[in-house]
């Protein structure tokens, strides 16, 4: 994948300008890329406190002031209505558009959630030299819905979902450590070995995503995924809602490392 | 201080039924203690965005719903009514009275906020053989308004509270490193040495609780305090709001350990 090393600050204007609309993966490396869920006020307790409720799956960033359209934690001088590559509005539930601004969808009672995602513990992952397979084959990661339940909160409830990675038995618990310095981009995993211990049934067909293989001696590790909130605020069908479009991530101010608990 | 060993349960249901109203140190011991802030809904969503905001003064432990007296994920079965010794009612931001249960006060329209308290990481320092010297002495630990600004949320914003302690010159480290385990429980020092670089003037005379000496050889740690959120809420005169009373924590059934982030 090609790597843009400029900083975040550069990308994002030329995301702004109309001179970039493609997927964020690889830009800005070392900076924290984020899932955006925009929600009216109205919904946005219930939401807040699904994500304080529910810290793997939804750990978050940032969450801007009502009406607000500059995340100043993250990336003081943004603005997500444009700095975004492509995004989705739905309403009532249903995907209604998909746009590379939000310009005209924007409304003085909106509430942006910023929620880390997978590229940050994947760079953990990586720096630490562990085999990513998906990346290795330029596909996707391979995700599923489980049996585990989210703890509900108002309206929002639903079941958890996961990416699995296949991870060689002798780095297991490195890959553990390793990802579980990043709480803001989902923590350690939620679950290491017997698929069928968390409901996936079929560890070749995944839910969303594309199959890899799992070789002898390596072992399918769980981690909380960032579909999680959007796949439970949609299953609510709230009356407005702002997605990225998937893989269109907010590219943020903030270096992976300083995202670090430890 | 007296120990009481039994299960939080059970110190509980002496609590509910009114044969124990005192401060709650020593009871419950290797069990998370929790600061209980209650609010009215309409003043919920901007407390819980400020919490998300400022995890380091309000680490949440657990919200619950609107309504409802059961903090189902910290204790399950416990009412927030009737088990904690001792309670505060405030009015336009004033103490309006001091009870020992507030079911004449509850109301359908209240959230209850329980955040981490000192107790737990005081333990884990204890238990990493660092001397606290306000244990040993008996007394409550020295607070102070800083010149570190929350930031803040909706109605809700001020100074962040940090509480200090002398440390020994060669644990200090220890002392970060045994703090940080226990983000939920204010975390690693919010700042270690000169006290003035965070607005504490004079070291010998806290805000609040009591003074102690720092001897040669020993380096002043602050870290953030649960004086905090309260402060806060207070100095922006909520209409109706309850909380503990200073040293009557809700015993929760969370072993501190559990509380661990790695």
């Amino acid at each position: 994948m090609p790597i843009d090393p400029r900083h975040p600050r550069e990308i994002r204007a030329d995301i702004r300008s109309g001179k970039f609309a493609g997927i964020t993966a690889g830009l800005g490396p070392g900076f924290v890329q984020a899932n955006m869920a925009v929600l009216p006020r109205d919904d946005a307790y219930d939401f807040l406190l699904f994500c304080q409720r529910n810290p793997r799956p939804c750990p978050l960033i940032e969450v801007t002031d009502v009406g607000s359209v500059e995340p100043v934690g993250a990336a003081a001088g943004a603005d997500l209505r444009t700095d975004l590559p492509r995004y989705r509005i739905y309403k009532d539930g249903a995907l209604a558009d998909e746009v590379t601004d939000v310009k005209a969808f924007w409304r003085d009672d909106l509430v942006a959630f910023l929620l880390g995602c997978s590229f940050t513990f994947e760079w953990a992952l990586m720096d630490a030299g562990i085999p990513l397979r998906h990346v290795e084959r330029g596909c996707n990661v391979s995700m599923w819905k489980t049996s585990i339940d989210c703890r509900p909160a108002g309206r929002f409830h639903g079941p958890m979902v996961v990416s699995m990675r296949p991870i060689p038995n002798e780095m297991v618990a490195k890959a553990v450590t390793a990802s579980a310095r990043f709480p803001g981009a989902h923590g350690a995993p939620i679950h290491v070995g017997d698929p069928a211990a968390i409901g996936v049934k079929d560890v070749t067909k995944p839910d969303w995503g594309d199959a890899v293989e799992i070789k002898r001696g390596e072992v399918p590790v769980f981690w909380a995924c960032g579909v999680t909130p959007q796949a439970v605020a949609l299953a609510s069908k709230p009356a407005f809602m702002i997605t990225h479009s998937p893989g269109h991530m907010f590219i943020t101010d903030i270096p992976n490392s300083s995202l670090a608990a430890f």
